[in-house]
This record gives C-alpha cells, structure tokens and sequence, in this order.
C-alpha cells in the first residue's frame, strides 16, 4: 500500500459571497513527510525531511541525491526501498526511504550539514507532524473573532494594491495581516513564501503585538502544513489562501480550532475548517 | 548599504509570437542566501540558511526563531546584528544575521537537527553560491539545441492537458520535461516544486537517459535558483517557467549558457539568458 496523492475533505462553498454549500465534499492534495535515509556497509544515516506528496517516492530520492551531487550515476546505488523497521507504524514505513549506495562507507557531509534549514516537519507521518506540535506546547486557537463574509473577499484586493514589489517584478510571495475590518496592518514579500510568513512573524514578536487573536492572515499563493504551523504559533484564528490548501494544512487547522480558507479569488471562497467564525447570516 | 529587493536585468520580450524587443531593461525579484546565527554567551552556531529577498531581515530572523519554537518572546532576544566578520565581504555581512540571546547557553537544538532539509544555498552571497557549483564541478550547457518560437508556446497547454491531479485539487506544482519537438516526455507534480524537480531528475536517472542536452524543462511556478541548480544538474539546455524568475536564477543560467523563459502565457514570453537558442526567424 503506497499512499494516495489526494484526500477527502469537507467544505463550506461561499460563491459570489453567499453559502452555496453548507457541506460539500471536495479534494485536497496530499501533503506528508517523507524521510530519505543513506545506507552504507552497516551504517544507516537520515539525509533530509522532505514535505512531498507521495508518488515517485523513489525518483525523489534518487533526484534529490543526483542533484545535490551526492551520487554521479544511478550505478551508485545498488538499491532502494520503503523502510520496514518494525518500530514505524504502516503509515511511517511508507514515508521513509532507505536508498543503499554501492560503496561501503557514508559520504562526508560536512559541506551539505550547514546548508540545511529547517522544515517544521516532525517525525515521518503527517499525524506525528502534527502531535510534535502539541508536544512543543503549541495551544488550539482561543479567539472569538467572527467576521461577515464581505471581509473575506475584500482582503486580496486590498493585498494587492499594497504590493508594490510585486508590481515591478512579479515574482514575490505576499503575506498580509489584516484586523478584523478587513485593514491591512502589514505586508511582507519573499521569494520564500515561509520567509514573507515569519516576516509577518517577526514583526509582530518585535511589536510586541503576541498574541494575534484578533488578526486575519492572507498568503498570496497555497497554504501547506509549514505557513499554517507558523500562523498558528501566534495564534492566529482565521488563515486565508489564494490557492489551494494541502491536506496536512486542512488535517493541522482542524485540529488547533484555525479557520482555513482556500481559493480566495473575487466573490469566491472555500472554508475547510472551523467555520463559525465567518458570518453566514 | 542593505541588499536591494529588485534587480534589474536584459531581457528579449516576445509578444504574440513574435519579437517585439531584441533587448529591453526589466526588473526581477532579488534572491540571496541569509545565514542565520544564533549567539549565546562566548558561543556561536549557525541555525539555518534560507534563499530570502534582502529586506526586513531582523523580522525575518526574528519570526523563524519564533515559529519554530526556539524563543517565546522578543525578551529572549538581547541584540540582532549583520555579521561584521573580517573574513566577510561587504555583500556577504548583510547576508548573515546574528541573534544574540538573553540566556547564556546555545539552546539544545538536537530535535531541530534531525528536521533541516538541504537548500542548494552555497556561501552567504549569491555569487559564493554560483561558485560553489562551479567547485562541486557542475559544467557549462554544451547543447546545440535550437527550437523554434512556436514549440515554446505550445508547452503551458500540454502541461495543463497532462495534469490530471492539479484538475481535481488545484493545489500542486509540475514540472514537465519536453523532447525537442515539444512532446512531452515525463510529467511530475507536487506540493513542493523542488519535489516535482527532484523526481524528473530522479526519473532521468533510473532510465539512464543523462545527459538532458536535447531537452526542454517547463515548471508551472516560478525559477528559482534551486529549481533552475537542479535542472543544471543533468544538463537542460532550456528552462521555461510559468511565472518571474529570480536575479540569482537568471545570474545562475547567465553563468551556465542556460536558457531561461519567464512568464510563458499563451503566446508571451521573456528570454532572460541565452536567446540565441530561440529561432526567431
């Protein structure tokens, strides 16, 4: 059993800004970590924690070795497969995959070590990804901020107007936080779209403006488990996406009590979870 | 001095088809490395390198330090820097942020260690990072391929036509690989767009079909500079992307004799570097 690239959610379908559906099935495509482990001789080492979405789990590996310039040919590995350590769940077995080299010791890594940076990812299984957060301490969402459905669909106007970077050389992921009128409070733009995020962060934690509870946050493009984790650390009840949510996006709102919103374009809107708080009468 | 956030670039414009400048002055989004340095008492330890756009750079220290978990508020912070090391270029200084912390000891950051994932981010400046692949031994694109205007234009509308799970999710990246003719001949989608890369690399590779030097690579998003390093990586000589590419995407293919196209749309696109492979007669 490979895992499926897509998953099953319910939504709230807003459409020219009035319910159409108050639950309605819909698909989201499939966000879980996938570990890639080095083995050479009797040693094993873990290389990286990708978020992907499962399917040609082996090209991956073997792509992302080829293009980190960790192996030369396809002759440099004799063999690759799922792990079946039997302390990883089914789940986890398929997440994690064991790429043998031909040679009999581990490569040097020392010059890829410090080019590491770090995903949020947690373990080998969206469902540990999430409880590792519960475990660092992270707090569902305690906020009673409600807003009426005319907020929501002003807001990627209003982000739009204000991006000025963007105009110029259309290449910037946004992130806008607005206050519970729909007024823009800051924007920030990155190539990185967790950069333009923790900038949005960063601003708030110099502020000293913690926690956001009474905030609106809208990212220019999708909304994965990484931008929804960050948003969630300073509690932010209501996250809305241009683009499409992942299911671990839908999977880590849910379970913190975050309002997720997807496909934000004009009168239109998705609403995957916790929707009480957008207005509906 | 700060970084700037925009650069500027020679671009040649094609409009419906056809030439309508040889050359033209635009504008691209700046990315470069920032190195993010965590200093506690008499100790120092580099936490993460991140491909950002120069700007906000403490907010952006500050925010990932923050939704990661690894201060609770602006108190822990005491002093946020640029690095004035002696062994540092001017550039590079604005490229590294230290973050002095309140506490007198480097937080125990083994449960982060295990999460880093690699970033193709050589050196704290973009020129290192190009030279860091001249030094892995990465080569020069040594293709005579020539295509003409017309099977440029036509590859969005294949993409799109083989997607069959961005149809029902919305919510992914692809990366299609092109014979010459403008056939497509592998297709990969995912959440992560270096993902998608990574498993047509790894695809190439399992079928032995290395080196690329008779192909074309399309990617729905934007060209960044690891998208466009690991595309370098098995010798593609013409990188189409959707949406805007990076200044150090475009330094990274100038430096290559790569040819890189930015905002394919219908019959509109931009050659960034080496347009001599687009017949435009």
């Amino acid at each position: 059993m490979t895992r499926s690239s897509k998953a099953r959610v319910n939504i709230t379908q807003i459409r020219e800004g009035h319910i159409k559906h108050k639950t309605k099935q819909d698909v989201v495509v499939t966000e879980e970590p996938l570990e890639i482990r080095l083995v050479a001789g009797n040693d094993t080492q873990q290389l990286a924690v990708t978020m992907r979405t499962p399917g040609a789990d082996f090209e991956l590996a073997t792509g992302f070795l080829y293009s980190e310039g960790i192996i030369q040919s396809h002759e440099d590995i004799t063999h690759i497969s799922y792990c079946v350590d039997h302390d990883l769940s089914e789940d986890q077995r398929y997440n994690v995959v064991n790429v043998r080299l031909r040679q009999e010791q581990l490569p040097d890594l020392e010059h890829l070590q410090r080019h590491f940076f770090t995903t949020s990812a947690c373990g080998v299984c969206g469902k540990s990804s999430i409880e590792a957060l519960e475990t660092r301490g992270l707090q569902p969402i305690m906020s009673n901020l409600t807003i009426p459905i005319q907020t929501v669909t002003q807001l990627p106007d209003k982000l739009r107007a204000a991006q000025p970077l963007f105009e110029n050389t259309g290449g910037l992921h946004a992130v806008g936080l607005f206050d519970r009128h729909g007024d823009l409070i800051t924007l920030r733009e990155d190539v990185g779209r967790h950069n333009a995020m923790d900038k949005v962060v960063g601003w708030a934690v110099q502020q000293k403006r913690l926690p956001l509870s009474d905030m609106i946050v809208l990212v220019s493009g999708r909304a994965s488990f990484e931008l929804v984790q960050k948003a969630l650390a300073v509690q932010i009840p209501i996250f809305c996406a241009v683009s499409a949510p992942s299911s671990l996006a839908v999977d880590l709102a849910h379970r913190f009590n975050m309002t997720l919103i997807g496909f934000l374009r004009r009168d239109n809107f998705n609403i995957y979870t916790s929707p009480y708080r957008i207005q509906t009468q």
